[in-house]
């Protein structure tokens, strides 16, 4: 019998709801508007109201459903369900968010990392369909990832396992936000990528893309760079290779490390497709050791928008 | 009440083998010459009967036995037991060796590799006791590692996981045995080390050191190395805090990435001590980030050439 439960993705612009059935299906879905809360607990009753609705929805009682999971932009104390604070949305810091809605929804209630929720989506129903040991990353703004051991995610002895964009690909290099330096996230982090782009501009290295953005180099993007790298032009696939090849240098240590079953990659950089895919895993390849190497498999991530709701409902099931 | 375990320690010079009780002591020992047996199975029935001796000298019987752990410097199927092949060992590929011994001895046999072995000895018995999620190295030829997840070895969806020594350290770099190349033991393996000091040498900057060999060079290794850190020459405590920022980046991604408990040296080079640990620790505490960082103990493992043995009885408890 397919089980039911809340999936919540809480972002930065948009906080999507949904009832997922055990077998990964989205039934019912919803969506706030995140900003237009002024404080936290307009945004956790109105979160509240649309647990309740989408039950309603599906004609099923909070007994019929096996809990609500959420994923925070932030750092998460899994065990105690406590946020530390997210990024982008005020106000949230050392917020007992398990507590507050079991209190109010009388229904079990687990928060995680969207990150590692993400993970957990993908290797549960999405592109790592019963994968037992995978590494998921994320490509954007900043790089994460999350990692499945055994079928379940590791969150590690702080809960902060996964910095898949903060191990180190160069041995010096450049500073990075998180304190360190010459950090993967600093070489292949959307900035960087634009920024790598419009010094080609500059350089006049690349005369297709300049055309593209009509000259405006502020509307230089990863997007644009993928666009460009679909109509063949080649400063824009020289820039994939580029970032593919350091992808791919710091997954072939994760193959040594970890030797995962696979590795899926998300996140809106990962829309760039085979001209970043192709550099990663010929780097993959290339790098890791033999038996590792041949084992794994590099795949791009499969729910997209909606890996995080159904993650967060797979805490359950 | 205490159970016992038999533990091996197969390797090209020694197999050393005891009898060792659920809480990892040695009750007794013996060692066989590996290199006087000139056949597979003519080393595996003198080890049968030491194992036999080993258990009437305790005054058990093979009843009383949990079962014989036996690690082996090579890659392993840890689930058939099977050996695929060992380092400096002839005649053993693709060897069940599970079978062999349990159809010779009739107690349960468990294979795995002599690092993973190490790893879990220190975890369960050693440095790192009671450690729920570590990452043990070993630092000599070659540099390898176990990691333990959950109390458990971790050995990935090939057997071959924990290759530390083979995450990149550089994004370029020198070509390593692996197939790799700006792999980790590359530039922190026992021959770089001597290399690296050899050249300081010739260039006229280790003048102590050269002193200690009386300038003969192919007798420069690193024990030579740590003696004369200890008696403070600046040469060689520079080439330790060179090798131990080499190392210390590496585990700083290994942190981010796992958020390990604790990370335990061991092997011949981490007799270096403190000249070693402190810019490892350092170079963690700089490169990692914050709350990972901070969380991490970085330990001297404990077993020493016991941790084989003791691990390997150690897959019973």
């Amino acid at each position: 019998m397919t089980k039911n439960a809340i999936g919540i993705d809480l972002g930065g612009t948009y906080t999507k709801l949904a009832l997922v059935d055990s077998k990964g299906k989205i039934k019912h879905r919803s969506r706030l508007s995140t900003t237009d809360y002024d404080s936290r607990d307009s945004l956790l009753e109105a979160i509240a109201c649309e647990i309740r609705a989408l039950i309603q929805k599906a004609g099923l009682t909070p007994g019929n459903i096996e809990g609500i999971g959420i994923g925070v932009p932030g750092l998460v104390d899994f065990n105690r369900g406590l946020v530390y604070g997210l990024t982008n949305v005020r106000g949230w810091k050392n917020t007992p968010l398990k507590l507050l809605l079991e209190r109010k929804l009388k229904i079990p209630v687990l928060v995680d990392n969207d990150v590692n929720i993400m993970a957990l989506g993908e290797c549960k129903f999405g592109a790592g369909r019963g994968a037992r040991n995978a590494v998921c990353i994320t490509l954007g703004t900043g790089v994460g990832g999350g990692i499945i051991i055994d079928g379940s995610l590791y969150r590690g002895a702080t809960f902060s396992a996964g910095e898949v964009g903060h191990m180190p690909l160069k041995e010096d290099g450049l500073a990075c936000n998180c304190g360190g330096y010459g950090c993967l996230e600093r070489y292949v982090g959307n900035r960087h990528i634009a920024s790598e782009m419009k010094s080609a501009i500059r350089a006049g290295r690349a005369p297709g893309v300049k055309a593209m953005v009509k000259g405006d180099l502020s509307s230089v993007t990863p997007e644009i760079v993928s666009k460009a790298a679909r109509k063949g032009d080649k400063a824009a696939i020289a820039l994939w290779e580029k970032i593919g090849g350091r992808i791919g240098t710091t997954l072939s240590g994760i193959v040594n490390l970890l030797n995962p079953e696979m590795i899926i990659i998300g996140g809106g950089v990962a829309d760039a497709g085979e001209p970043l895919f192709r550099p990663v895993r010929r780097t993959v390849k290339r790098r890791s050791m033999r038996i590792p190497g041949r084992a794994v498999k590099i795949l791009k991530a499969k729910l997209g928008n909606d890996a995080g709701m159904i993650g967060a409902a797979a805490l359950f099931f």
